[in-house]
């Protein structure tokens, strides 16, 4: 059976590894830093990737792949690209049994072998919008690493973006956070905020950061996705023109935008128990399991295995993720706990008095205990099962909306933040004067960064919290991964 | 206007970096030995790739993700294994700013990776079998690279499976290769033989290798999958040992199998001709292009324009992948040129009188001329559309098989084999004593190598073709990519 994992309220931490092994998402390696992302987790973000990956094409985007290797002097010309990312790169200094005259750097993002193609695409207004996308591998050398949240290789997709104009730009900029935000809060039932990353939280050659940030259980905030209007400073360094409308010589304006298998992370940390995984049905890779409660008489196992058979093939029918568990060697106990520490919304328990009463028993991973099992009539079970998953994923981004709302605080003053951040985390809105000291003032006592500026503003943001001048802006502090 | 390509009969190398290049499949990158694929050649590989999960899901097999830098030491393990792979390999030698103390290296395949993980996973016989696979990307230095048939990075699958019996092990391994030769068959449109790779030419690891070869247009062969029989050569380096049914301690026998994005240039150089690429429906990006031929008069171009959107309507509806190429800066000619550069298979064009007459002009790429064109009625446009679409995947099928079997001989004498082979290339069928020595002569002599002893064998194979002693076996010798 299934160990049991760390209690949640414990440790945090422990609870969170505990789960990511003992649900078999991922293993940790025997390479430095990288982790083996497992069968059943590779699934999981397969739903993720389907998700965006359609996203992506509705709007245009095509995807395409590019070199993973990239010459050390490309990192080098974008000033604040290259200070950004210096200490994080993984350096290929001999191949094929020979040193480099020029070492090659693992892409810790795409911006500039992209953009040294884009220069040689894009010639003309004609030629623009370009709009692609690459899903791929990256690596940052990381110190500390934590699996899925951190890992020094990790897998994403990063779109790259070249527009005639700025408003384009930014606009696209917009689109692509908007589509993070539906990932988070449609498929992983995750309510995020959006916002604009402060100078100092903003990617290393970008104009503007954008993000969208969710609130973990631990109440530490994830940044779940960004997208950057890069302006036109990569397109100045890579030398990308093109004859606009008037017939002159213009660098187009770019943005970039990246998403990870940290969402995986975030799904795992935002929904879970003490019992392991809780699963939203949009992502999860099985929606259902049917547990045949079989008895040792011959006749009656079979007719129960052939009847849980024919729920599996409806369910499967009605375009249900489905798995039929006819495991002989285990007890239904056993699987009961090996389906939950995965996650799997919805449990469907068929035996012989189910049968004889043409039933079966349906049990929500998301309300554990015996008070909340329905019995379902077998004619049309594929229907009111559909209807059971889609509230499933209402109720837990519901409970996680919630238990957002009553950790999102409105500090009267900084006592009181450093209070409540020290003793409990959440979301701090508060004003901002916009001066980096008072945003490293409130890092050094509370270790809170700003995590977002929404793009809902108040009327009026009040005064700093750290220095009590006027606010220009309410930001998000938290403390995060 | 798309650029003319090199004639193929004139230079088949140029012909296929031309068509590769013009038709946007692939751009070299500023990387040394690294090409970029563009998203028209990544929306091709993604058709491949769908096609090659769905049948890799149906015969049970799970998708995860390993690390791409492996420890030197972990590749030094298996003596043949790093033999074969030393000379290819990448290394990285600093992270974050700091020299490592061991160099780690750059995937070249992920045996020794994926071998160190199954030691952890594989305890008992119930844990059997592993049917692992994994997409990504793997680095191997090549001196001499061609888009996308040799490149030092490339994106790729490789199979991993573990099993309690050799019998169990060795039908994986068919298995596997049979659903590569479907894949070659059924989707591109390219016959291929399947069979046993001689010593000298079989993976650096594996007791034995299985490959598939198709012939390409210039008569040389192209590997286009392989799938290798590893029998417990890593388990016992990475010792993994279960327990089996009589509760003793055994090592799983296991199986290893991949195929590349080099799939997409066999496609290119199977059925390309001078106007570019030629492409099986099954697998383009665009299976049809509607072109509207619309005037001038404001009022019958809005009527074209908006029949040609309905026609493309109802083949999207059909399932087909369809495209309108409804661009006013351009003329329908240069659309013509630039839909066969890009290979589409099946263009209809709709123009004024076509409306009139509630028809549209259907022509097929793989039979170019106007001879050739149609006129399909309006009704029911979309089932005649589907079906003249299969009628061309079989099709270009028949012509290349035809053209393989026109291109192989059963050479009487070594000096008829090596008159045709300096001649014309093609598949050489001949008898081999199994000696290594008559192997290399024959390499020597001609720079063809085995490239597989087929499966389908003669019921005497006579006698070796270099040293008339009698052969073990048929081969089939030819020059190679």
């Amino acid at each position: 059976m299934a160990e049991k994992v760390t209690p949640r309220s414990e440790d945090y931490s422990r609870w969170y590894t505990d789960v990511v092994q003992r649900a078999e998402l991922a293993d940790y390696s025997p390479v430095r830093g990288s982790m083996v992302i497992r069968p059943y987790g590779y699934a999981l973000w397969e739903n993720i990737q389907s998700a965006l990956d359609g996203m992506f094409k509705e709007t245009g985007h095509q995807n395409a792949y590019f070199p993973l290797l990239i010459p050390l002097s490309f990192m080098q010309r974008e000033a604040e690209h290259v200070e950004g990312f210096a200490p994080e790169l993984a350096l290929v200094t001999h191949g094929g049994g020979k040193e480099l005259e020029e070492p090659l750097v693992i892409r810790p993002t795409s911006e500039t072998i992209i953009n040294a193609m884009f220069a040689k695409w894009i010639k003309s207004y004609r030629d623009l919008p370009v709009l692609i996308n690459q899903w791929g591998n990256v690596v940052r050398w990381e110190m500390r690493t934590r699996l899925f949240l951190r890992t020094t290789e990790f897998l994403w997709q990063e779109g790259h973006t070249a527009h005639e104009t700025e408003s384009e730009a930014r606009a696209e900029t917009r689109q692509m956070l908007d589509i993070y935000a539906r990932l988070a809060e449609e498929w992983a039932a995750t309510p995020v905020i959006r916002g604009r990353k402060s100078e100092a939280e903003k990617f290393a050659g970008a104009v503007d950061t954008y993000a969208i940030e969710a609130l973990m259980g631990d109440r530490k905030a994830l940044q779940a996705g960004t997208s950057h209007y890069l302006g036109q400073n990569f397109a100045k360094v890579f030398e990308i023109e093109f004859l606009d409308r008037n017939n002159e010589l213009q660098h187009p304006h770019q943005t970039s935008w990246g998403a990870s298998t940290r969402l995986v992370g975030m799904a795992v940390m935002v929904h879970g128990d003490d019992q392991g995984l809780v699963l939203p049905p949009r992502i999860a890779p099985h929606e259902v399991v049917v547990v045949p409660i079989a008895r040792s008489d011959a006749a009656e196992r079979a007719a129960v295995i052939e009847a849980a058979g024919r729920v599996r093939d409806e369910l499967a029918a009605a375009g249900i993720r489905v798995v039929l568990d006819d495991r002989e060697e285990v007890t239904p106990g056993f699987k009961f706990n090996e389906w939950e520490m995965k996650g799997v919304p919805v449990r469907i328990e068929l035996g012989p008095r189910d049968l004889a009463e043409a039933q079966a028993v349906v049990a929500r991973r998301d309300q554990p205990g015996k008070e909340s099992k329905q019995a379902f009539p077998l004619t049309g079970i594929a229907g009111a099962v559909r209807e059971m998953l889609d509230e499933v994923q209402e109720a837990l981004y519901q409970r996680a909306l919630a238990f957002q709302k009553e950790n999102s605080h409105h500090p009267a003053s900084y006592e009181e933040m450093k209070d409540l951040l020290a003793e409990s985390g959440g979301f701090h809105y508060a004003g901002w004067c916009g001066s980096a000291t008072c945003e490293q003032t409130v890092k050094a006592d509370t270790q809170a960064t700003i995590r977002v500026i929404p793009f809902d503003q108040p009327d009026n943001p009040g005064r700093c919290i750290a220095c009590d001048e006027p606010a220009t802006d309410e930001v998000v502090f938290a403390k995060a991964y």
